[in-house]
């Protein structure tokens, strides 16, 4: 894999996009993993982008890689028998299996312009190893979901996950409903003290909300609240928040394809969110749900299913790629997500032929509205092109063995 | 471009899928643009398939082909808003200049394995013409639109239509609320004078349910009822059509994804539909609409949305599929949809390593939940491969030869 660490210049990138500002024929200068300048300068080697539209890298903030096993298994039926079938397959599916899995998930991801992925799942150790492998920035952790794993063994587990560059452990919990109280404590406790944050599904169907209000007495988010978790928690899906929860929230994930595909019904409240200052991302949830890891789909369904909602066109092309680049970066912490001096140089370079008709005024419009993954050219992270046409032909051979090894674990 | 009229063999097709059967590994003798034998037999040329998926051609019900060169332009804004900028525009577009996006969108279509589309739009003539030089079904007319057209201009030239091998002529009526009960009365006596259909945009928004009440004392598909059109149109969107007016409908078109972006609410009631045994077919509207023409996006779009509205998983991959394939060519009234013995020879080969994983009982939702246009590899036509990879090398260069005139229209 081609590797650039140097300083080196995007040459005359047709467009740069970020969600607020559009330059036209400029140069990205990229040294040891940052934006130096975005302007007319030239520095070090030159990599024509007369050709390309430069966007932000994506962030995935909400997925579970090994899943791309199930993409397209029994994904007829509703959320909680669906979650059945599921965890009867997770039952054994084994470490180095879940390993093959994320890796095609990881490749996929990255050939379809995602720069950082956040996976709630039960193989962190392999997933940071794929993820410095492919240079793409991964978060994950061993996830808390007591019907599967004993809690303290995750806690155990969870405490011997190391930063890397690419890599940061967080502390996965499934759900209220999978866990206990005491889990939720400790889950708490480990996230303070690794200074990471809690990634969890909350408020995803209504029975949720039936079943923790009948055995806490209170709304899910409110009970986060109390226990003291809600401020450093990502909260994933909120189809059926209550109005008088929002005010709770810091961090809200949405993941528009499997809360649609999955039935949940609901409605992720995305402007009352944004009016009260949570940072909103977006997510693809796992492959068995969606089943497409196509960031650029889901921007658009995001802003669909918003528009369906509230009746009206207040979500905008440039609040659903704003939640998948600015924002994105903001919930791990990275100063990234746009194309700027002082920034992380997290880029995609999209073809720009394929985004017509190819003007100013309706380039985001068209990234959000029109594009695909499969319009992405090359892929940058932490200043090295990790994804172009040379590393696709790799990706290819790979990903044909990593299939075979699937195959035969299927069936 | 490929013609192939002989007798030839799709050979060893690694599955064929049809909404209902599914086969593995066997062979498609195709002979006089029709399906001669689907199983063991070889006849003439042999085009080794065993990398490809074969599916029944795609049929987009309802597109406007020229409004590609609106692709992205004041997309943010709601319908009625929206479509008084359009018809702004549409006032100085010219003839050719409409020739020149519909050649762009037909390129786009085919290429993404639509083999019959449905348009509404002024230019059928045009569309006729390029529909033919590229080898795809094309079912168009002028449009009934009072404000742009003088009705009897239209009603002329309508009739001076001629049906080809791969074009027939429809009436285009845009809407009840921009015509008259006189315009819908002669569109209904031209369709039944040339022996077509009316295909129409009805209870699209709430504020025209509210219009044609107030003006016609009436809800729209029961005025049309009225008039003795609906058993002989096909509806376009129906979001708000009254569940008493549903015993009235024949033909009703799906734009899942036109729908949610121009925030028209509403629900396409999928379910009732089919219970009524009406033929549901799936469109993607037009590019300043959805702004994607991809079928493939389409059909999820169409579960995904009846799903969120329904709050259960009733309407599955299967259906979408079924609308649309087998329901596309009942409402064009031909025997396709099916790869079957004695079906017309309308085919898309999908690449199959881009589906994985690669299973027979995953196959049909990882077309419909996870194929995007770019996964096919060859369409056939009334038994002629129109499009391939060497094709694509064509549509390429005519491509940006187009584009160049695209944009100097736009500027």
């Amino acid at each position: 894999m081609q590797i650039r660490n140097n300083g080196y210049t995007l040459k005359n990138c047709r467009f740069i996009v970020n969600y607020d500002k559009i330059l036209e024929n400029v140069n990205i200068v990229i040294q040891n993993g940052y934006i130096k300048n975005v302007g007319r300068e030239v520095e070090g080697d030159e990599v024509d982008c007369s050709e390309y539209i430069a966007i932000p890298g994506l962030v995935n903030a909400h997925t579970h890689t090994p899943m791309i096993i199930l993409r397209g298994y029994y994904d007829d039926a509703e959320l909680t028998e669906w979650l059945k079938k599921i965890w009867e397959f997770e039952k054994v599916f084994k470490l180095n299996e879940m390993n093959i899995a994320s890796e095609l998930a990881i490749m996929e991801m990255l050939s379809k312009g995602t720069t950082a992925f956040i996976d709630m799942y039960f193989n962190p150790e392999g997933v940071k190893e794929i993820a410095e492998k492919y240079g793409i920035r991964a978060y994950a952790g061993y996830t808390f979901l007591n019907s599967l794993f004993e809690p303290h063994e995750i806690d155990k587990k969870q405490r011997q996950l190391k930063t890397s560059e690419l890599f940061k452990p967080i502390v996965n919990v499934h759900s209220i409903y999978s866990t206990s109280i005491e889990t939720l404590k400790l889950a708490k406790q480990i996230a303070e003290e690794t200074d990471t944050w809690i990634h969890i599904h909350v408020s995803e169907t209504r029975s949720e909300i039936y079943e923790i209000k009948k055995k806490y007495g209170k709304f899910p988010v409110e009970l986060l609240n109390e226990l003291g978790i809600v401020k450093n928690a990502q909260l994933v899906h909120l189809g059926w928040i209550a109005n008088w929860e929002l005010r709770y929230v810091n961090q809200a994930t949405h993941c528009p394809t499997s809360n649609m595909k999955l039935a949940t019904a609901g409605f992720f409240p995305f402007k009352e969110l944004m009016e009260n200052g949570v940072n909103i991302t977006i997510g693809t949830d796992g492959a068995a749900s969606n089943n497409s890891l196509d960031m650029f789909r889901e921007m658009k369904n995001a802003v669909l299913l918003q528009r369906h909602s509230y009746w009206d066109v207040g979500v905008k092309a440039f609040h659903a790629f704003r939640a998948a680049t600015e924002n994105g970066y903001k919930l791990i912490n990275l100063k990234g997500g746009r194309i700027e001096e002082g920034y992380i140089a997290d880029i995609v370079l999209l073809k720009k032929d394929k985004l017509y008709p190819l003007r100013k005024d309706r380039i985001l419009s068209n990234i959000v509205y029109y594009t695909v993954g499969e319009y992405v050219g090359k892929v940058i992270v932490n200043g090295r092109i990790v994804y172009d046409e040379k590393v696709e032909r790799e990706f290819d051979k790979r990903r044909r063995e990593l299939l075979k090894l699937l195959d035969e674990i299927i069936s």
